[in-house]
Order: structure tokens, then C-alpha cells, then sequence
């Protein structure tokens, strides 16, 4: 497996196009569309939010009920959701513009957006959004690149991955890119994440594939605790790659996991390290666990827990609340054979032993902590499972983004 | 009923008493005692949270095995959490000291901590502190003032409550201190709580009413979603009163527990509005429900949501974040026909009907919500059902608090 550079125009066949339609931002590009040259296998996953946007509604139906897809169009700014039968009408009308100009069934383009609740979008500046965008379009890595900005709110750097595999002799490419900031704290998948590859796979092993793996990369990361109600995840195989379809859970299938892994892991942290005012990518292991289930519950928590995110933001190995945070999250353990690490570029260090401080060194603790990214390492020592979750610190910063969002 | 001034002194019989013992602050009083000149029937609830300081460990075995108490010595600035055996010993220790001086059982002491996990406790300050305590013991009303200070760590004004109500006759008093201000998502039970009555009422009866009342009010409120090691709420009853003792769930039952309810949520409704760094009491009310039980649940998405809570600190009537909190809460509503509504001594407005945002002034939903007590009040229209929460904003002094709070 390799990792190269690119997004969602990294596989073959797919093109990305961008474009200031004005939404809401002034001087920048805030929509994107994606587009493949053949009809794509689509996957997706969605909020478990009960109050889901109008376009999560909309793409459940074309990947649930149709379950094939050729287009996506994205909008930050606004994120039509709370806006009842109108806003619904809105996701009907964008996607019937799309699929007029692309000559595609309007239930075969899926709509994302991002932004403000309880705005209706401005439906004519979308329309001219998307006929400006299909003249547009482009295979070149820059359109991908730029398709990733478009789609940004408080984000403050666009997010892409890319690998590529061999299946069977076949080189078999995988990219995407995502947007997610504040809202984060995906239940069924993050904020909006488009993933695009020319694997020949079925629809349903693309469907248990990306579910599989949302649950270990997406879900295990949170920047505020709050799920949001647009949520989506999205990903498209058009078989261009010319590998012999996966039809079964072979090593073919095996290998497209294990990359797929790779591309949303690396989104998903992207979206950990970029949430809302962070400083710091926080990654949490816990290790030696019973069971995978257990050992994310407890990771989970901890990048959760407010209080250890504002010590992370002070560089304070404050490890009491780490310990805390496990103790009240639901799983079982016990906190008296607890060992504990940090670790960074700038070194590792063991802060507990068997739920007890050790004289460990302040200075160290806090040197290890002023790096860009923190693990902390918690060994609950009752079996050989593990998990990690992926969170940021909270700071001042993530109170002025929100304390006046809208305006 | 009547609320009266005072707080743990109020009730017949109860002293109490303050001093410096110099455990981490400097130039303040940082351990409190209350006392009883009788024996006390003693209910209590605690933390959930698996790991459990050891003065929560302590307290469990006086209260659950021997159901009476006389006295309680309480230190501020050490949580003596994550502590061990050493931990367990300085609890035994402080009890033994405080016995030996008031001429009581080592195990008819409580104790209780508050402040940094991990540290010990410093044994020798601690038990001069109680010599020092002992022979000031006072039933004045600015005694029990003065250790409702003592209790603060980063609280910014001691809390305290008091009622009265007529039992058979016979005038009844129940008056309580607390502390709260981070680390607050109570599950059991708040950080620390002391209430004392004079009421004559038997230990089963005592510790019920305890347990169904904090599950209204302690456990109703959220600063940070982070549940404490050390949370402790007592209850001490010594019969003073001279009412007859309540042996079964009769009026004068009725009547304790709709008092005891009030000073409860009233300490309850102090440590919300004193959260750390928080600027207002946010208060969710959410009416209309088909069971108490969804409710609660719903309200106390809401005050735990950072997004909100950072949007109350801007005065920003952002209800898209209430709509899309109650949605990810897990209990189940349809959001097409809620009606939401703004709150506080400014004056009402409604924001939301059957789902939809109505075109309500902004500036006047900001003048609402500018005041120090705000509440957010959502009719989801599916019954009768009721119940509250109490949170406060997310400040940038929340982060500041807690991105160093050990130095």
C-alpha cells in the first residue's frame, strides 16, 4: 500500500469542480461537485441524529433505495437542516439541476451541505453554483484539492487522503476529503466526508466495508461532544481499475479494508486536529484490554471529557482526569492495575504504575505535551485488545468560534 | 414552607467551624466541620464514577452499614482520589482524630475531600486542622457561612440554603451547604453537598427521600459532562425538631421531601450558575413530554452541549444546537413538533413552532438572553410530563480555569 498525494479526483474517472456562489462567505469558493464519467457503486453513512438534515434524507434514499450514484453536490454555509418540507424541496431541485446538465437521473446525484441550522438555502444561487460548476470539471489532483476548500466552514485547512493498492494486478486507487471543525462527535459517521475509488467491488461489500470502518475511524473521534445533524459520509466505486470485482470477502477485500482504513483514518484525524480552535491533535490508546468494545468506550471518553482537553490546551499532565474520565465511562476496569504514558515526537513517559503516581519528571511531562500531537497510552491489563480515539484540546479560541457562530 | 437564611447551621443542634490548615491555599480557611450534639441518622448518595476517592469509600461504609453519623470533616484543595491504601489510612486517621476530640465513635465520622486528583493528603495539617476546629464548633448562622467558604476550591461564592416547614405542629428546619464549580455531571450524586435537619425520621425513610430527590436535582445539573471522583451528598437528621418520627410515607413524609426538594435544587441551582468561568444559569425546561424519564434526558442534552452553552456566553439565540442536542440525546421526539421558547426576566419569545423557525427578533431574543439567569423551555407536545436541568455558559474562563488548575 502506498499513500500518494490527492482527494476525491485521485482514482480514475472521477472529476471535482468548485465555485463562489455566494451562500453565505464573501471571496470564497462554497460549493463543490463531484462527478464520474460512469454510473458509481454508492455507499454511505449517516447521522443516528433524530433531526437529520434535509440532504442526509435525501442521500439515504439514493444509497438505500437506488443504491448507485454518478454525482454529489456540496455547499458550506448553510446546512439545511430545521427547514421542513421546503428545505427537502431544495435537495429535489439542486440535484434535478445537476442531473439535467450532466444528463444523469436526478436520484442519482447526492446533495451534502454544511453550515447554519434552520436556514433555508438560497435555491437559485445553488442552481447557477451548478452550472457553473459542470463546465468545470476536472481529473487534475488541484480541482480535487480545491473542491476540498470549498467545502470548509470553520475548518482551517482542507483535508484529503489518497492510497493505492494491488488487487490482483490491478493498481487500485482510494481518495477523499472532508470538512468537519465543530458539531464533531460523529455517530454513524463525521460531518461530511466524500471518498471516491475505481475498485470493482459490489454494492453491498462497499455498504459493509465503509459501515465496518466508520465505526473505527469517523466514530472514534469527537471535537465537542456534540453530533450533528448533517453527518454524512459518502463513498463511490466506478470499477474503473479493472480488478475483478469483489463479490466476496476474499483477500482482494481484505486489502481494499485495510486501505480504505487508511484513507478515512487519516481524514478522520485530520477533522481531530483541525476541530474548532485546537492546538493539538490528542490521540487516545487504551490497550490491554477484554475486548475492542471495551477499550473504545474508554478511549472515547477521554478524548470526550472537557476537563483533560483544557489541561491538553495547558500542557498539563494532569493524568488525574484522564483516569477520572475512564472511570465514569460506563465500561468496566479496574482503576488499581492502571499504567499510563504520554507520548510525542519529544519522548514517552510513564505517569501511573498500577493506578499510583510515579515521581515522574513535570518538565519532562510538559515538554512531551507542547508538541502538535499528544498520545496518551492507558494499559488496563486484562486482555490483549485495543482501540484509539482521536480528539483535540479545547481552548479559548473554540469558545470565540462558537460563543457568536452565526454572525 | 418558608426559606429561611442559613445553611448547615440552621436545623436544631447542628454546630460547625472553619480554619486554615494551609493544605494547598494560602491566606484562607480550606477545612470546615459540622457537628451534632446528638446522634444523627445519616443518608448519603455518591459518584458512579468507578474510580472512587477514598473518602467516597469511607463515607459508603457509614452510611450504608452503620446508618449513623455525628460529625463531618471536610478539606478543600486535595481530592485524596487515586490514592491507595496511603489514601483509605489518612481517611481512618482524620475520623480517629475527630473521634477521639468529640468523644465519639471513629466511625460515626464522615469525612470528604475536594480538589486535585492523585496527591496526598498532608496527614499531620489535616489533624490539626480538626484540633483547631473542635473547640470553635458554633450553631451561629455565620459559622456554617464560614465552612460553606471553606469548602470552595475554584467556586466563587459559598452556597448555602434553608427551609422550614410545620411537621404535626412542630416547626422543622433542613439547611445545607454545597461546593460545585468544574468537574460537575453529577451521576448519584453532586461534588460535595451537606444538608442537616432537625426533622425526627427514621434512617429508611431518610436515605429514600435522599436517593428519588437527587435524582431531581444534583443529578439535573452539568458544568463540564465530567462526573467526579469525590461526589458526595450527605444528609444528617437528628430529631431535634420534636416532630413525631416519620416512619412511613405519610403527609408529614409529603412535606419533608417537597422541602428537602427545594433546598436541594436551590444548592442545586448555585453550583450550575457558579460553574467554572460561567457568566449565566442556564436552565432547560422541557414540557409536554409522555414520561419524566424523556424529559430528563432531553433537558440535559441541552445544558451539556458546548455548542449551546457557548452560544448562552454569546448571547446567541442559536436554537438550531438546542434542536440538534435534544436529537442526538437518545430519547425519542418528533422534531417537527416542537415549539421552543427564550426565557428570563427580560421578557419570552418564541423561536421555534411545530419545528419551524419563526421570524422573531433577534435583538430582542439577545437582550433576553443577556440576562444572569436565562431559560430555554421546548414543548415537544406528547403529554404532560416535565422536568429541568440546570447548566451555565462555556466561557473563555472555563478554559482558562482548567488548562492549569493544579498550579
Amino acid at each position: 500500500m502506498e499513500q500518494i498525494k490527492g482527494g476525491v479526483t485521485a482514482a480514475k474517472g472521477f472529476l471535482a469542480a468548485d465555485t463562489a456562489a455566494g451562500i453565505k462567505y464573501k471571496d470564497r469558493a462554497d460549493m463543490a461537485m463531484i462527478y464520474c464519467e460512469t454510473p458509481c457503486r454508492a455507499a454511505g453513512t449517516f447521522t443516528r441524529n433524530i433531526v437529520k438534515a434535509a440532504p442526509v434524507k435525501w442521500d439515504q434514499h439514493v444509497v438505500y433505495d437506488i443504491g448507485r450514484a454518478q454525482a454529489v453536490v456540496v455547499n458550506a454555509g448553510i446546512a439545511n437542516a430545521c427547514t421542513g418540507a421546503e428545505g427537502m424541496e431544495y435537495c429535489r431541485k439542486t440535484a434535478q439541476k445537476a442531473g439535467e446538465l450532466l444528463h444523469i437521473p436526478a436520484d442519482e446525484v447526492l446533495v451534502a451541505s454544511t453550515g447554519v441550522i434552520g436556514m433555508q438555502l438560497p435555491i437559485e444561487r445553488i442552481c447557477a453554483g451548478v452550472e457553473a460548476m459542470v463546465p468545470a470539471l476536472s481529473g487534475a489532483l488541484e480541482s480535487g484539492q480545491k473542491a476540498a476548500r470549498a467545502i470548509m466552514t470553520t475548518d482551517t485547512r482542507e483535508k484529503e487522503a489518497a492510497v493505492q493498492i494491488e488487487l490482483s494486478g490491478k493498481t487500485v486507487t482510494i481518495g477523499g476529503m472532508c470538512k468537519g471543525s465543530g458539531m464533531i462527535h460523529p455517530n454513524m459517521c463525521t460531518m461530511l466526508s466524500f471518498v471516491t475509488t475505481d475498485a470493482a467491488i459490489s454494492q453491498e461489500l462497499l455498504q459493509e466495508a465503509l459501515r465496518a470502518d466508520v465505526e473505527d475511524t469517523y466514530n472514534m473521534i469527537s471535537v465537542d461532544g456534540d453530533t450533528s445533524t448533517n453527518d454524512t459520509c459518502l463513498l463511490l466505486a466506478n470499477g474503473m481499475a479493472g480488478n475483478p470485482e469483489i463479490t466476496e470477502k476474499n483477500e482482494d477485500y481484505e486489502a481494499f479494508v485495510k486501505a480504505l482504513n487508511v484513507v478515512n483514518e487519516t481524514l478522520a484525524k485530520k477533522m481531530a486536529g483541525d476541530g474548532e480552535g485546537a492546538t493539538a491533535l490528542f490521540e487516545v490508546k487504551v490497550i490491554g484490554a477484554k475486548t475492542k468494545e471495551q477499550a473504545k468506550i474508554l478511549s472515547k471518553a477521554v478524548i470526550t471529557s472537557n476537563l483533560t482537553k483544557a489541561a491538553i490546551y495547558g500542557h498539563d499532565a494532569n493524568w488525574g482526569r484522564i483516569l477520572c474520565a475512564m472511570g465514569y465511562s460506563g465500561a468496566q476496569f479496574d482503576p488499581e492495575t492502571v499504567d499510563l504514558f504520554f507520548e510525542s515526537r519529544a519522548g514517552k513517559i510513564q505517569l501511573i504504575k498500577d493506578g499510583v503516581a510515579l515521581d515522574y519528571s513535570e518538565e519532562e511531562a510538559t515538554k512531551i505535551l507542547s508538541e502538535p500531537e499528544v498520545t496518551a497510552i492507558a494499559d488496563i491489563k486484562m486482555g490483549t485488545a485495543e482501540a484509539a480515539a482521536w480528539g483535540c484540546d479545547l481552548t479559548y479560541d473554540y469558545v470565540k468560534i462558537n460563543a457568536d457562530y452565526r454572525s
